[in-house]
């Protein structure tokens, strides 16, 4: 017979060990070869108001599995293009070490992880955790700059200290400021009351942030939105799944009406994706106690599958 | 006193027995005087990831009593009518018999609960269940032919064979395509990856299927999508409830970002209900486990009430 | 050091007594000194179907602490303005008493409440509660009037008399009307089968009510819909949560699909703070049983937040 | 062939209408032709703590469709008896009419009700609804007395009035005590706190009240718990599902720690069945928002069938 | 220094893949090197009410990372024993490939599983799926019997056929009973009314089954209960969730009141593992989405770990 | 009129702000005049398993407003004694400030609360937060020894250090060993694997605790457990509420089969606070996003006002 599912498995979403899209799970960090590694970083100790980021990974890798059916990758109609198809290089590296009450060692292990998928010339893909993730995420690009940083927020996240903490969900944009290698910022989404101060807003222009708000983007459009990114230059994405609205992503620690809708994210980061280089991606803040009927987590496996494919496709071509 | 309520009862929507819009229970399929008669067709063992569509009718039925206030009919000050007002006949026929582990026996008692109504001359509204129960819905419309599909979705739903399933709820619009009765295919709202790969669309496209994404239908508008439904032909509605976007519609085993949204559906079965003969409707995938908080299956409730009452109101006028 | 937190505490928004805004609680309702006087209205056998706004007012304290971080106001970076900043008097009044199975007994001290909060010269901002509770609101105001009432609603709640019921969920605009401080009344958001029959419609367009649905004034925009309310006149504005779409206001007992989304509502109560005086509030309907995501009760604090802070701005100014 | 399912439906659980026990819904209350006559008191105005009792008696008769497998009745192999077997006339009478913000309108109705089955000559089995359901219940049976009421409940429910309240969930067993032609109480798992001040006690304690806590009842066992019930007397079981441990009935407003356990009470309840003519019983408090695995609406269910079983076969007897 | 943590990662239960016990995944089946070899059995079309035993093994993989902190075994203070120490040869599987709509072939696949295991020389630990997925675990011990089947449950599964079905969840026992190399049944747990009628339950005793109830069982006592299955004789053992009490296993499919409490049952198959050769295990019928606390998945991975630790411990010695 | 509620609220239990028990809250911990000050804990980085005891507080306070209605104390009808009577003088402080991603500063702040406490002369109850809040906890007490402390846990909490940890949630009472001012540990309900490894055990022996399981304990009784414990010495308890049943105790961190009852624990404190003088208590691991029905906050609440009501009836005889 013809199909190509007369041999092998059927493979139902349901059936099988929950790995990223059900691609190979690679313990070994030495043994990396792959063009994209997904590791999760469970740590959620950076956040102020619901916890439980520290299961993202887990949730996310499940509801991934959802779009792994089909074994000829994801034929997209309207594209009319098949992405992530065979010969599509993707491993999950499982998750980096965490250390409860311990910010530092949890964040020097994520950084570690980070630096293993760089070396073996995979792109990182790193499901949070809490937004404070990002900061070992950025660190470990330090001998790889210039790096520019696309973030999808509801909130700037650009509080320098308070009370002594540094290392919060509230600080990483400003820490990512502070790094030579990164050398702008396009915050976009933001909106509504959060942990950044008035002084933060006033740091983050004076630093050259772009910050944009879910209605000014909208106004532009995904093409004019993209066209706000400088070209030419590496892109870091950086999605707080609480940048889209509560409406499709109610399981996050600090929701925020207003924000955006599906295809206004995937457009604009399609653009990216065949325009730039990204170099390095993660998505943060998926806590899946609050997603009671599972659609953030879709979503965040929908939008990372999606992202992912385009990269791996704009990269062939 | 004046008001109709001083007799009778006031019938909170809390209150009664749960049949479809507290409309009569017709037990025997012989004794069936309606003009729309739902049916319940709790089947689920068609579906690839999530289950529970086996409680959809209940949990529609249940929602449907929330719009069972008011004696007096559904006025509806937009359209100054009073939709399935006072003499409106519509009956519950109850469940069609399901047999676990056995597909083609339950499916053979949903094609006798349709035909039981087609018989007694009543528009069969079917509730899934998954979508594989379409395939006996279509199957008893085989000597009334002919019917064009409309098929509100998030999949193609065009797998013709996989490791021997033909029966799944990946596979009814690939069975509906087959049959001699069925002139064509609407399938709007199709988007992201799903069960049907490339092949799937290159067959459905080859038997003439009109493929639309939400995008290419919200870009067209209700009217102009209503277009590209052939006039002057009978309808068949087949509305799977993940062509509703994930915000409004959670409740369902596979769910896709990006969905319809509740007016962009609405008016475009309301026009169609205006222009065509609909002979036939189900409404599927409705999994209430995953419906904390009620809302698909209100949306499932709330779609076809509207829609019903406006055939009704049609074919009076 | 520099930063406002060094002295006192952070206290993140998980931390502390659950008050509206973690703003003060006075108990001595003769000792109100305030600008805006939060009061707590749990009253819920009103409701026709599904129960439990009686525990609205807890939820929505909840959730307003997540709005409490940031000890200097809340910075809005598209305004450029810091509302609810320093100088800002709110406190909450607790609860009033709720006597369980008397409807009447309970009303009156809903009023009770308001009335203390209107001789303390503070705007009352009422928590429900089912819509019911805004008939004890708007008869504390009868010796204040004239005042004319803004309903963000999916329905009408025009009923008269049911069965004897004239103080349910579905009777308080028509009790407001019956007012004579109660010169007139926008509906706006009305839309889908309710508990109002086409003679309420009719009474309420006899009265002179603006009656509007979701599609009506989202095609005309928030500017144009503000300008069907008068100018120059004290207004009251009661919102039902049920006004929203169910995507983001899942929890409440009567959901209604097709409502508006967070910024439709959001943008025309800025402009009626910035144009009117409004003199009174209450968000009604917000039931957390059917809120599993907490995305409801976050909707309701970041409205009524967002709306006190303007209402104090324009104040102000 | 020889199985007795070859001819009609398989009738699984979760297939078809949710009536209680699968029986049939009787509308006309004149026709009722019945050894046990099921109404719904979906009546929730009178709790004092989480609201939700009105859904009740829908989450009742949907958990008993799991006990309806089996055509021919409830083999017990413990027993070696068939229960609900062939011949066993049970119907379902729907709910009795509720009117919000009224109690005593709705207690009437309810009344009513309970007087249709008492006047058919079937046992009424009324499924609340909170507790005060009990007083029009217990009402009902003013001419058919005397009767001994035999409570299982965490809470007294022997207050007099408060705040002008009588008829709320606090009140039935005090106002039971008022009736001539109610001969006794045994109010057996009564523990905790709860509204019953000390007052309240010595007043039942005067009544003749029998009051044994879940301790003192597990010491006696169910032997001698029974031999404290009068002999020769009509019983009225009034069964709070609070009376249970909420270890097997969190879905209840005001859950008590340290309740029974399933076969305390069932075993007990067989013991009256075949001692005591039983003339009538409710179960009252199941409130499924608070039930999400909804192990206690199955409770309530296989208690009311098990119960019903067993008083059935002692009348054959 | 000495701590045996300072090298390695302190791997906390919220990180990492979930495979069982957070044992090595072995994809390859001709590479089994293990004592124990769990298999997922993700089917769930036998059901006959709630589905979802389907994620079952997800569930319970996923609960069992909770036991897998420390690195040396799990040392039990009672019995002064560390089990699962260091040399434990323990490996996950994966899952049976299922076929949507297609039992025979599902069930042919998870056999292929159970047969892998058995001749790599491992324990085969199946995880449901429902209890019809036993019927392939028991054929695949066609060539190595005789073995006795242990069943905790508490219905008795002994339904010959019925409108076809012979593979369903109400099956099991009664295709064990037919097969040559099943030497006898000890039915213990079976309680209240269940899909097996009177016949069922002679053709058991016949068959020479010892069945006994709960509370037989509870009377016994562990010693006298495990003294009723035969010495010397190859232990088979199933486990369906349901056997145990809803209070601490509410998330199955047909939940029965008046269950085993945990260490009723945890005693008796510890003397069996000390006395018998257990041979096999399957633990059945857990579903995650009736499982919101999760106390079902968690007791389900404390049984299999603790069960395995002793059967292990006791071949050692 | 006589009765006690004539004047005043009726002030039912879903009425009011959220403090424990209703009782005042006193926001200058200078100010506090009381026999017992509730602190809450929210601190939670240090579990090790499923987050969220930072909201216990939260739970606890709205839980414990069940057991406020009745104004004159809780009369118990098996004791014959109103417990919490007039004249019962407990506070709220409210929380202790927690600073994310910073242990020793929040335990610093936790310290510095119930230091407040014992200098107003007041017994501190502490509601966490994870276990290790105990840690700051018994400091505070280091001046005011010597200390017995009673723990009622599932897990050892005796891990010394790992990876650098040492103020985790594994660690509280060996940390508590470590003080001069602890003179013993009894360590009741201990069961099943957790994090501390055979060496803490080992160790905690040789300290001198007393370590025993549930079933030891049950197997003694309450009088001999009590027994157990050292006569004459001041004892703090320290309760993490996972020593109970998952069945009454799902909502928790890390839940452990097989746990202690309701009333086998509050026996035993029943009798501790006769025969000893309590001067500390702590409550810890409420995780309410994993106790969907609220029991487990009830169980908190109960235990708690129960025990403060026997601790504070002892000191007044």
């Amino acid at each position: 017979m013809t199909n190509s599912y007369d041999s092998g498995r059927l493979n139902l979403p349901f059936v099988g060990i929950s790995t990223f899209g059900k691609y190979e799970y690679v313990a070994d960090w030495n043994a990396i070869d792959a063009d994209v590694a997904v590791l999760g970083a469970p740590f959620d100790f950076g956040t102020q108001w619901r916890p439980g980021a520290r299961f993202g990974p887990r949730a996310i890798r499940e509801a991934s599995t959802l779009f792994s059916f089909g074994h000829a990758g994801a034929y997209d109609h309207e594209d009319d293009v098949t992405y992530l198809g065979p010969g599509t290089k993707i491993i999950d590296m499982g998750d980096a070490d965490i250390v409860h009450t311990q910010t530092e060692a949890s964040h020097a292990n994520i950084e570690k992880g980070v630096r293993a998928a760089l070396e073996a010339g995979a792109i990182p893909v790193t499901l949070g955790g809490d937004h404070s993730i990002n900061i070992p995420c950025v660190r470990a690009f330090a001998d790889r700059g210039p790096i520019h940083i696309v973030q999808i927020d509801a909130h700037l996240d650009f509080v320098d200290e308070r009370h002594g903490v540094r290392y919060g969900h509230g600080n990483p944009m400003r820490r990512a400021a502070e790094q030579d290698h990164v050398t702008g910022l396009s915050q976009f989404g933001i909106r509504n009351v959060s942990s950044t101060a008035k002084e933060g807003y006033d740091d983050a222009r004076r630093f050259g942030s772009d910050i944009q708000s879910v209605r000014q983007i909208r106004a532009l459009g995904a093409e004019a939105a993209a066209a706000r990114v400088p070209e030419g230059v590496n892109l870091y994405i950086t999605i707080d799944i609480d940048g889209f609205d509560p409406s499709i992503a109610p399981g996050t620690g600090t929701p925020s009406h207003g924000g955006f809708l599906y295809y206004e994210v995937m457009e604009f980061l399609a653009i990216l994706a065949r325009r730039n280089c990204i170099v390095g991606v993660d998505l943060v803040e998926v806590a899946p106690d609050y997603d009671r009927d599972g659609t953030t987590a879709i979503l965040a496996a929908q939008v990372l599958l999606n992202l992912i494919g385009r990269i791996l496709h704009a990269r062939k071509a």
